[in-house]
């Protein structure tokens, strides 16, 4: 059996690390922001360091691969994501790209016989600070105009990204890879949440993620003088929003045990202390494991929206930002990661994922799987993020060891 | 008797009303905003073509004079302010410096024998998209550090605001005048309201300004990732934020019904669609017309948000931003315009200001007096604010007539 080499990972870790550092521990790496293109550039020197082949595909997705001997053969792709949140922590994402070149490097060293190409990726815009799960949906085929006429994250932050990066939208719109091209896609990642060390394992291989979908609403009131306007008169959107967020939360409590919902902004206008707000648009987003709860949570919350809007004289508007249908992994892939931790003496347990992940993307093209390593006090998309560095290394040689299975 | 030139009179008002021109009768004129500074040169133009005396205080005021024949006399000040909330209306403000203006046009053409100095003064940043009645607190000598160290704009916009306009902090703090050289302030504004119009009165003469404060409310939870976190592990920002929100409006309509309290804005940090907010700022502004009222709204509001905070186990951070006591006309002024509307026959009745103006600096140097004009739908820091311009002439006539029985 071959392992990767822990100290030669922990550079890779803690150089990435650097790059948007905040210095509470996170990072601020917003999709092709200047600290995600400065690590992006630092990974292709790595990858050129490593004497695998760089790539980057029309989409801005950045690799190293390291090629089979035999030609005409499939890719088994490896990776993850480098961006961040605004403000996250440093292991959502980075940790899987730095394993996923990792392994490629351990390949190589080890000569390798290979029956498929190994790919380690670092998708574009994963975690949607301009579109979400960006870079694997242009290169499934899936992404449409609209995705980018209006992104999640507004137009104007889409069309500077893209300009910073040298990249284009015609480009992205044809960046998609064949299917017989794609042998499979395993990612390793940070759980996000506290079952694995509550269950004291090592490793959670996922069955499921969550399904997500998210929307722009748009509570539309008048603009009034906030002195001379008399409580009853007003047409106040602010009134909407807040309600609107308290009674979501209520819903998902009682009805929806196994969902979420998260109203992560607003927006205020005109945003004065002395206007009574014009309009306040809400940033909701929510997740449920199954198509079923997904569809009641779409109607029961926009029902919601409609009742509070109108209880406060509000016009609402409704934009749809997109969604992603609950995702089942690869039973191909779930075996080998199993396999894979029993050879490496490392506990494992089942796991659904609630967080959204460029797998569900590649699920449409190629059999697709993914690990958790334990993540400490369940932080995530926060500075206080953490994982014990050992728990990175066994995730890292379980990928390995399953990589290896699938594609050697 | 003599008049104002109502032609004269509407070429100015509508040549300053291009200056942040929005297209839809609004205009956008934030305080010393580049569009703010364009319309001031223009008036310093107009007071020079007019051949008054130029002046500008250290805090940015600018005026024009008129000055007595008789030397050691004080100043009666007219005027009101340029500036505009953002997305405002175009009478709010600019109305009254226009009239100002005309009148001291009107007082020179017909060589008046001024007892007084008359001055058309331009307050500095009135409408507080900085710090909230600024040139007129610093012309009283009011004006302390802290306003500017931590001002409700935020501190970037003040200092960015100063820097275009060539003021500096330590002249704005310096830049008071002697108490012996006000000999008062008349302002005429729009109502801003439906009372005019509803009691088909003319002119309305202010006895009182409603008393103002201004909080901002920071809801501090923790940043959590949207999808992994359980609804009921969320320390969410936006619930005790949208509870305030709510609460505060239902203490208002049941315990204070001659106050009203605004939410005019939320920030959302890191706001994004993914992450359970970690905190969320909340500009509070509530206001009564009396001492007592407002001292028990502070204490209900406050009271309120810390109940809100503790419900969702989030920590509150509370800043105070300032506070306008509640100020009475000074009777002498009220008479005045009284007898101006009998001369010109206008019809006229006794209201209190539910809006915050400069008067309320004033009072505590010189006796202060304002009128005000009827606003078609009540309409206020908004596009569609307007008034019928023989309401506005009517207005300019009667500040005439009342200036002179003072100052001549």
């Amino acid at each position: 059996m071959i392992f990767v080499d822990s100290d030669r990972l922990r550079a890779d870790f803690d150089a990435l690390s650097q790059f948007g550092a905040t210095g509470d521990g996170g990072v601020h790496r917003p999709s092709l922001g200047e600290a995600h293109l400065a690590a992006r550039a630092w990974l292709r020197e790595r990858i050129v360091q490593a004497e695998l082949q760089f790539h980057i595909d029309g989409a801005g997705n950045h690799s190293g691969v390291l090629t089979s001997e035999r030609s005409n053969v499939p890719t088994l792709l490896l990776g993850s994501h480098t961006d961040s949140v605004p403000h996250g922590g440093r292991f959502d994402g980075a940790l899987g790209v730095v394993c996923a070149f990792e392994v490629l490097r351990v390949a190589k060293e080890h000569r390798v016989a290979l029956t498929m190409n190994l790919e380690a990726i670092d998708f574009t815009d994963e975690e949607g600070t301009l579109v979400g799960l960006l870079g694997s949906t242009a290169m499934v085929g899936k992404l449409k105009p609209e995705h980018l006429s209006s992104p999640r994250g507004g137009r104007d932050a889409l069309q500077a990204g893209l300009a910073r990066a040298g990249l284009n939208e015609q480009r992205m719109l044809s960046a998609a890879r064949p299917r017989e091209s794609l042998g499979g896609y395993l990612e390793l990642h940070i759980e996000q949440g506290t079952r694995l060390i509550k269950a004291q394992k090592n490793i959670g291989i996922v069955t499921d993620i969550i399904g997500i979908a998210a929307y722009r609403l748009a509570f539309i009131g008048r603009a009034d003088h906030a002195g001379t306007t008399p409580m009853l008169d007003r047409l106040d959107a602010a009134q909407g929003a807040s309600a609107f967020t308290l009674a979501a939360r209520e819903i998902v409590m009682h009805d929806f045990p196994r969902g979420v919902a998260t109203v992560g902004k607003m927006e205020f206008a005109p945003g004065a202390f002395n206007i009574v707000p014009a309009s306040v648009v809400v940033s909701l987003e929510f997740r449920a494991p199954s198509d079923d709860e997904m569809e009641r949570m779409d109607q029961a919350l926009l029902e919601c929206a409609h009742r509070e809007a109108a209880r406060f004289g509000l016009a609402l508007d409704i934009e749809f930002l997109g969604r992603h249908a609950p995702t089942l992994m690869s039973q191909m892939a779930q075996d080998a990661f199993v396999e894979a931790c029993e050879a490496l003496g490392l506990s494992s347990i089942p796991l659904v994922s609630g967080a959204g992940h460029d797998a569900q993307s590649l699920a449409s093209l190629c059999p697709v799987g993914m690990i958790f390593v334990p993540s400490v006090g369940g932080a995530s998309h926060s500075p206080k993020e953490f994982t014990e560095w050992q728990d990175c290394v066994n995730g890292a040689n379980v990928l390995l060891q399953a990589a290896l299975q699938i594609a050697a």
